[in-house]
């Protein structure tokens, strides 16, 4: 039966002090919500403004002005547009709303990162930054509970009319995770009480009564974010909201067509609402199409419901989209969403690595499908692509400084196409400042400060053990409390040092505890010293049981080698080419470390011959993995010419971590090498 | 100095019976003609409706009754698009102007190659249709020479405001080039009248008198359509105006900002005419860029113009904008025009087989500026590119029956992606019946039924043979009739045989002679037997210089041998991988012959492994290479695994000529094998 078998740590158990996880949440705490308060109050220079501050002061005036008058108050009305630009004169802007249709969620993703980083480092000052931008969040809501800024500037007469594009559900899902993690996180619930106010509203409006709407978010979260709700409140209402979303999804009549009769007229009744995942009921969906973050949202959601609920029949669904994702329609970094053409999936075994999307945020939600998907089957395949996504495509979003981001991560990049090849414009060579739809930067922030969520889960005897992000952690085993001193050094030397601090026997007793320590797919040998306690290899994972004692130590040693991986042979894309990878990183080649003209060089497949380097990048001490390779000597006479038989020059090829690529400047890189 | 060393024979100097081209002729005559005249005039079932013929006949009606009416005639407006949808209801259809702005013009290269095919086989009945069309176009021309039927049905008080986008200069030269060529067929100078009446208000409009508009056109082909009007009429003033709009072109400040100033705002003052090749003045133009058709039209017009003004410095932008596509931006089948983002060159070596755009129609272009630029230089570089772009690109737009047609001609094909991938929906995996937009069917019907004019060019003492097309060749060596039978087997055993069937001396006096025979550049050896006469090699043609007497024969054979091409290693997209050729024509492997997975075998790159085949294709016999190849066995286990030693099992690779690919239903193709 479908069930819960763990559920992430509360991070208030949780104290991360790990080498390499220290500094990413140290970055995000010190450079990204700083950054990011300042983003979205439009105070940075040279970056596209937010307004996303501004847009909730103005509707908190018309609010007030609303209540005031009551009904009575006109309305600001214009032609509405999903984007509405910044004005020629920018000192003289209206009381109007500016920006993207889900601009608040710029606030949305930064009180959420907010609330985690507060949990790991209590900081007064940022915490009376945030109470205030709640109070000016929680102005803006209407008497109805309703809280989005866009509708409230410009026209309630409007509220969701357009669910499929204008994102107002995706706006009211954020602002509901944000809020959970700040009650979380502080105990504070104002903004807890306002997102359950509009959760309300919202449940009051959508299902199958008569006068409800039968409709369901265009860009999907706020099934997740619902389940979030209802773990925090207790309220079944919030939860049977998520599962009518995911159950109207998709069905016939489509609830676009309806909305959007013109558009529907135009496009016939063939499915092509792939894009939203609404092509058909999500229970018959066996592929992962379309829009690739609104695809792993969905998917999160619904295996959170199908975990909370016992449906078989929708874990089934959960099941085989992972399956789509997993072995068809992810690269080898954990990204996912092959073309930027609807930012979407592509078919099967299409996996273009220089017009590769791959964007950061369709990586974040797919590390959250794997950690819902680890609650109902502790299964190491699921932490596997967890990691391969984390440590690859998710950090390779952010600069080594914090200063800087990617929406799109490609595994292939020449810069000259970057500025010359339209079809590749939306690969940038270098990380970009801030974007018009900052989706990626604050959502970077809300995962890597919230990362002991995704290392660990726990059940009343277990505590998993999937990341292994070192730190200090309390169990309550059934009453029981154990800390456990984490001592990883997983990105180095593999070798992890478990200890029991402590352990306090509530009711005297001794128990069977357990702890489960998954072993990575990268790993073929491993040294486990667990003393006395028996263990047993499960899923990919080490149960070690028995009745914890204080000072017990358990020692597990990963021993990293250097892996050279090839693609299945229907990926066209990479044949005779092959990807290196150490420990959970992947790695690639720059042109800073080997030249131009990456595709010149080849790289010898003999793992044995590797010599592993050490390199300073940004302030970053990176392991490199330096092979043999060779060089195939240009020939450049004529365009084209009689083959000749080709020489090589001998060369060393130095790969570096993904993620840490393109922090030295605009130059070619390469996952996938020749071999 | 740049002067003309040689022009197109005269068509009506050559009877073509050349096994190879007098079937494709014989293809446009008997299925492309016919097919268009039914498509334009809307008579195809299942294709796309023109509404030429239908657009002339209501102009006509309109201009009718404009004269009637005087000035008081009132003007049907609308706002304009750049096209007409088919209405709804059909049936129903108003007497506007339907289809895109340049609809004109599938009338105009209809009736060109109609003109070009009478005078290889006189057809009464099809010259009284294409009579009685002109009759139609004609009586829609104004008073005062214009004619343009979207601006005479829509608003003539809107003629000549939108010249960046609206193709109406673009409809003057194609309706010109139409009209020469009728009447060079036929004698009959009806529409040769009606173009020089047009071209006559058109020279009134443009200039830098005052009043006159100073601008140029946004789709090029006036300029070389005008220096045919010249060189059929003698008057002076039509090689001034394409002089004229030459010069003008990319002037700063631009025309089309003038014209659109809020799309200028828009983009600033940078250089984005690039696809317009507006962005600078074309003298100091370097690299081709923007739009392939229209930068090939536009630099036909210039060697024209360079070599009747003797213009140097024209003639050396010339010399550079050739060397930039043919040596850096060409694919080996000379296709050109790498990117769908605006049908365009991109930048130098970026030459996409799957992507790849490669236009028809720019093949033809580039044939364009091929010939004229050996007008100026009798230069066997300028043949190869134009044989290559020939014999391969432009032949693989039409199918093997005549009946379908490719807009776009990739080098790389996996049909599921044409489905499924948007970002390759340009590139078709069968040929289609006809196109909305259907610029490529007519183009190649003119070019094909004109390759007399491409094959031969003539000073007065010389004949030179470019192409080999086999035929009956009457050349005047400055009154000395020569009748010279060419017969040509250069697509199969590649000899050639040039008898002197006849010699009138006008004056009794002998003369010196001169045949120049080109040596392709895929030809090592050749056997020249030129019996008394001299011989003498000057930029690959061989010079025979004599009294050529009655009977003569001489006889060159060029020895073919499959060759083995590579890229320059600036192509990383050819990277590892080799095509094939065969004398004039490149090579492909296709699914139906190879299986899939195309990706998965790799050949053998010594040619003298060759096996030359038989193999029957649509009706067609053509020459097949068959290599020695390797199919890699597929490993199709996990989406990522270790890399293992791949294994291989030997197969036999089939190559067939490009130009007859996809005749053979949906399959994968590649011009460019792994090696």
């Amino acid at each position: 039966m479908v069930r819960t078998v763990g559920t992430p740590l509360d991070l208030r158990n949780i104290h991360v002090n790990d080498p390499f996880w220290k500094g990413e949440m140290e970055l995000v705490r010190r450079e990204v919500i700083p950054y990011q308060w300042n983003a979205i109050n439009d105070r940075v220079e040279g970056a596209e403004p937010s307004y996303a501050m501004r847009n909730f002061k103005i509707a908190g005036k018309i609010t007030a002005a609303r209540k005031e008058q009551g009904a009575a108050y006109k309305e600001v009305i214009w032609p509405t547009n999903i984007f509405r630009p910044i004005p020629e004169d920018a000192d003289h802007m209206e009381d109007r709303f500016y920006g993207f249709v889900f601009q608040d969620t710029d606030f949305s993703k930064w009180i959420e990162a907010v609330g985690y980083s507060l949990l790991q480092h209590p900081d007064p000052e940022l915490e009376r930054t945030a109470d205030e931008a709640i109070d000016i969040v929680c102005a803006a809501q209407q008497p109805n509970g309703y809280l989005d800024t866009y509708y409230i500037i410009n026209d309630m007469s409007k509220v969701f009319t357009n669910l499929k594009d204008y994102h107002e559900l995706y706006c009211f899902g954020h602002l509901t995770e944000g809020a959970v993690a700040y009650y979380q996180a502080t105990g504070k619930d104002k903004l807890l009480n306002a997102a359950r106010r509009f959760a309300d509203f919202v449940y009051s409006k959508f299902g199958r009564e008569e006068g409800q709407i039968k409709g369901y978010p265009g860009h999907e979260i706020a099934e997740m974010a619902l389940v979030r709700l209802y773990e925090v409140t207790g309220e079944d209402r919030y939860l049977e909201l998520s599962k009518y979303f995911i159950d109207e999804r998709g069905q016939h009549p489509y609830y676009f067509d309806k909305e959007h009769p013109d558009e529907a007229k135009r496009h016939g009744d063939a499915e092509w609402y792939h894009y939203y995942q609404a092509h058909r009921p999500v229970r018959q969906q066996d592929e992962a199409t379309g829009h690739a973050v609104r695809a792993v949202y969905l998917y999160s959601g619904m295996a959170d419901v199908a975990r909370l609920t016992s449906d078989e029949e929708l874990y089934k669904a959960c099941l085989r989209l992972w399956d789509s994702i997993v072995n068809r329609k992810m690269y080898v970094t954990g990204g996912i969403g092959a073309t930027n053409h609807g930012e979407a999936f592509l078919y099967d075994y299409e996996l273009p690595n220089d017009l590769a999307y791959s964007e950061t945020c369709a990586a974040i939600g797919l590390v959250f499908f794997a950690r819902r998907m680890l609650q109902i089957d502790v299964d190491s395949k699921y932490a596997d692509v967890m990691e391969r996504a984390l440590y690859n495509t998710v950090l390779s979003g952010m600069a080594l400084d914090g200063k800087s981001f990617f929406y799109v991560n490609p595994l292939e990049v020449r810069p000259e196409a970057c500025h010359k090849d339209e079809r590749k414009f939306h690969v940038k060579p270098v990380r970009q400042k801030w974007f018009g739809c900052a989706c990626c930067p604050p959502n970077i922030a809300r995962l890597v400060s919230s990362v002991g969520a995704y290392a660990y889960t726990e059940s009343d005897d277990t505590l998993f053990t999937h990341l292994y992000v070192g730190g200090t952690i309390e169990k309550d085993y059934s009453g029981t409390k154990v800390v456990w001193d984490v001592d990883s050094d997983l990105t180095g030397s593999g070798k992890i040092k478990i200890t029991c601090r402590e352990v306090s026997k509530a009711d005297g007793a001794a128990r069977d505890m357990t702890l489960a320590l998954r072993v990575p797919d990268w790993c073929e040998f491993y040294n486990l010293n667990c003393g006395p306690y028996p263990h047993e290899l499960k899923k990919g994972y080490e149960y070690i049981s028995g009745s914890f004692k204080q000072g017990d130590v358990i020692e597990i040693e990963f021993k990293k080698s250097v892996r050279i991986l090839e693609s299945s042979s229907a990926v066209a894309e990479d044949h005779g080419k092959v990807a290196v990878s150490y420990g959970p990183f992947v790695y690639c080649i720059e042109e800073a470390d080997n030249g131009r003209d990456l595709h010149m060089v080849s790289v010898c497949t003999d793992a044995s011959k590797t010599r592993l380097g050490k390199l300073t990048i940004e302030g970053s001490e990176v392991t490199t993995i330096v092979l043999p390779g060779k060089r195939e000597k240009a020939k450049t006479g004529a365009l084209y010419q009689a083959y000749t038989k080709p020489e090589y020059d001998d060369c060393e090829l130095t790969f570096i971590p993904y993620y840490t690529w393109a922090n030295r400047g605009e130059g070619e890189m390469r996952v996938w090498v020749n071999r």
